[in-house]
């Protein structure tokens, strides 16, 4: 559950809101056809932009931006710290017993070519490709928000050109130029606040997320090889320590 | 047949056709001048920038972005697992047969390299060259689609310039104010749309397209490679599946 | 303690003030409603834009652009052909008794591995991995007031798009037009201010910083390799200087 | 010759006129002051940015987006499968002859190098040094007139900004609003057409010249080396057919 | 000295002035407060953005752009077959005396190592690291004023905007709302001026003249290990004249 987002979108939405209604009705930032444009242009747009699979699975991929549960890395480093024991005592063979208590699919996976007693180096190159096409898969969802912000800040300037046009076409009583107009630029207020209030912070956090899960596959990768390589335990916390801050690590060592 | 690219285009023109509808005639947006200097200036634009063999090749191109009828990456997995046990059971020369029966000439010429014997070294750089270059005829593609819709918003900006100039120069009667900015300001509509509905949507698709090609094409060479030097059918499986996000990995090994 | 963070926050809010006093009253420039929108709607967008506990950390680094006390280079230069002529006249273990008196946490890991005898390429390995996580948790503090910085600017610019929607739908006694307008101009006036006076050069001075300290640590894994290859303190000397331009190189060998 | 540079400045020019003229008199987009700063100030804000050299050296590279006869890639495959058959079957020495009746300078030294049996390695070096050459050359070609455009957009706001200035500064008669105002956005439009209609096209074109001549140096590279290496013909015509489309490929073997 | 820096600044500002003076008088384009804010202000944001020894070094760095006495790239190739022949037939020792007499700190450090015996390898690791810390040094000046002007233009509208507010805010009589706005677009013009006929193109030239240096020391880089590989002077002039366009390039050798 990631409450930052939660609150950032509630708190933006809220203060906008209340901004509004100090200086006049809400009601007057309500207007249909220009709802219409902005959200219909931008998703039309990005269907072109992307294959449908692609935009779909979108709707799959933007609730890591509000629920995600992560696993420490200090907790991970404990884990490789024990697993590098048992497979020093008992052999690399011993931890396929704990592979089968494991619920990360990258993890099992790795270990699982380190107990068929595959090289380092190909271990390496497979979980290498792995994180490669992870990261290719979240890539696509933070573009695809990044691209939806761009297209609604454009279709708020459409939206705002139909209306100056149509305006400036029909001008004759003046005392309607202002209203007139007012409605023409909702279309870029709703483009802007589309872009800036929800895509493009959404694209923000998909892509923070995305660099984590890299860094800790990664991680995992170094101590999975560490592991196969038979290394010592407490090289390996070492090593895999050096992900941290300072003030984050923590030793098994005395 | 690529159902998005042409839902998108007829959603996007019907929303924005309906608004415009909504508060006035469609008419009102049609001016012969403005979209000669619109479409006219971005095409000659686009042939100053690029060679005139590569702008009519953007023609046989842009069918990628509305047709596409791709392999799945499972199939593909799957004709290696197959292929690779073949090679394993019957030698390298009885796949010879296999390869008639293929249409992908990547995955033919690649296959053919390894039964002719050459080392996996030297197959990888023929294909990585091979790669390399179908890279660089796709990005051109979709390079052109964004130069394109660059250009239609720059000379969306000089046609209102010149409505502008026209009308501040000659301004006698304030009741002729209105329409003529009216007019001034189409160009620069024209250009949005052209971009943002069009040109620049229609790169992102190509550039999609691409890197899936790009993807399948780096896939093949693993497997091409992996049954060149003789892998097991069961690593080649999870060497390839590596390319795939987990829930859609099929095994042929129970 | 960085004297020219502080001298320019002073003396460009100064000036602003000052040029805005020569011209009228001051308070002509404060609105709440306006302030509101700005200040909370940049903080709501980066709240969904980053997890919480990576904003609330920017608290802790921004005192980085204010107060900052580093080693010089010399001096450290200095420190390496010391600590070289030890290794080499009493053996690289005597080291052990010069780490105990150091402060810089990576300095003392990477020699107490070079004393524990670690081959120089895994201390290379372990010290890298340490250098690309700390520019990693740098880059962070950089990207968040980058990203603060532009949401301000989009926030000034929705706030003046709700004023003015306001002003032109009651569009009634012209004599309040002016002064609606003015207070409409105000949020992109905050936002400007906030974005170019603080976010944006404050993520600059950030990034600095954290080149410079790379610097220091990659000049310091040079020493550290260099040590526990047992190179000659003059050749180590030679070496380091390289990171310094010429005319603040010293030698210690006449 | 480059037809497709010349058709495009001719007709995006003839457009653009075509559509002034529609809409009132050509002299009425003519002003010198205007002229002047637009053209005067972009050409002095780059000697600024470039050493005189580099700029006078544009002159000789801008016909290269006119003018323009290139060696077909096909052709160029086809010399080296009779080249590396001659020096199979005579032995590398007997190239000397066939190098004497060659144009391309970089051709001839790559098989010069061949012959006076330098190995492989120095070879690939020296000629990839070579094309990083010729390459930063061309890539300063291309960069001086986006420059070039870039200046010139923003010389057109300088001069409108002053146009603006000295109408408001003057505003006494009214009707003299809007002819000033025509003038002041004149500028504007000189910079706008200037970046547009001909520097960045112009840097595009000089780019994409570029990169057909450096993959033809880089295909030469390969050959060059096969040849040295004394690879089979067959394998060579492979290789370098990489370097095209599949539909464009010859083979010079049945 | 570098004369297009100085004709470009002097036709640029001539022609502007030239520009103002046609049109009207000189001094309505002098403003004290708005030259306050933008210089002031710009000056501001970039000592929080910058240390305060990085500001006060790009004060010497900035006459690189006006001043520069370079060596010519074939005099330098002619030194370098001068310096291979001595060391071919007298030994490297032998060129102590010639290191000597030269100025460059670069080539005398690298001929030094030469002569010191360093292996080739170590020699090009110091020279490399030496070139990475010169071009850091460089790329902080063209930064440094690349940040100047995008601050000199951000000021330019926060200054204007402090303009627009105070105008509409007072609007009382029509008369003044003209002059008070010239004043207000002072701010935005003197920061175009400031960014785009000084800041900007002089970072462009401190770019040119750094990859100037940088290609000359590369060279440097590579003459000095052949050198101490005791290439042949033949080959070393071959391998350095790749640096240079065909038509400059002179031999040596008949």
């Amino acid at each position: 559950m990631d409450i930052a987002t939660i609150v950032g979108i509630l708190s933006a939405f809220a203060l906008v809101i209340t901004a509004i209604m100090l200086g006049g009705q809400l009601i007057l930032f309500f207007d249909v056809p220009s709802l219409m444009i902005v959200f219909g242009g931008t998703l039309g747009a990005t269907l072109i932009n992307y294959p449908l699979p692609d935009v779909l699975k979108v709707f799959r991929v933007v609730k890591n931006a509000f629920f995600h549960k992560g696993q420490t890395v200090q907790g991970l480093i404990g884990n490789f710290v024990t697993l590098a024991g048992v497979a020093r005592r008992e052999g690399i063979l011993a931890l396929e017993t704990n592979i089968n208590d494991m619920r990360d699919e990258f993890m099992k996976k790795g270990l699982q070519l380190s107990v068929d007693g595959l090289e380092p180096n190909s271990i390496r190159e497979i979980l290498g490709t792995e994180i490669l096409s992870i990261q290719d898969r979240h890539k696509l969802g933070s573009e695809i928000f990044t691209t939806l912000g761009t297209f609604a800040q454009a279709l708020g300037m459409i939206g705002t050109l139909i209306g100056l046009v149509q305006m400036l076409k029909t001008m004759e009583d003046p005392s309607t130029i202002g209203p007139s107009m007012a409605v023409a630029l909702l279309t870029t207020f709703y483009g802007a606040i589309l872009a800036n209030l929800f895509c493009l912070p959404v694209a923000g956090k998909l892509k923070t997320r995305s660099n984590e899960e890299v860094m800790m596959k990664e991680l995992m990768t170094e101590g999975i090889i560490a592991i196969a390589k038979g290394d010592n335990p407490r090289i390996i916390e070492q090593k895999l320590n050096a992900y941290l801050p300072l003030q984050l690590r923590e030793s098994n060592f005395r």
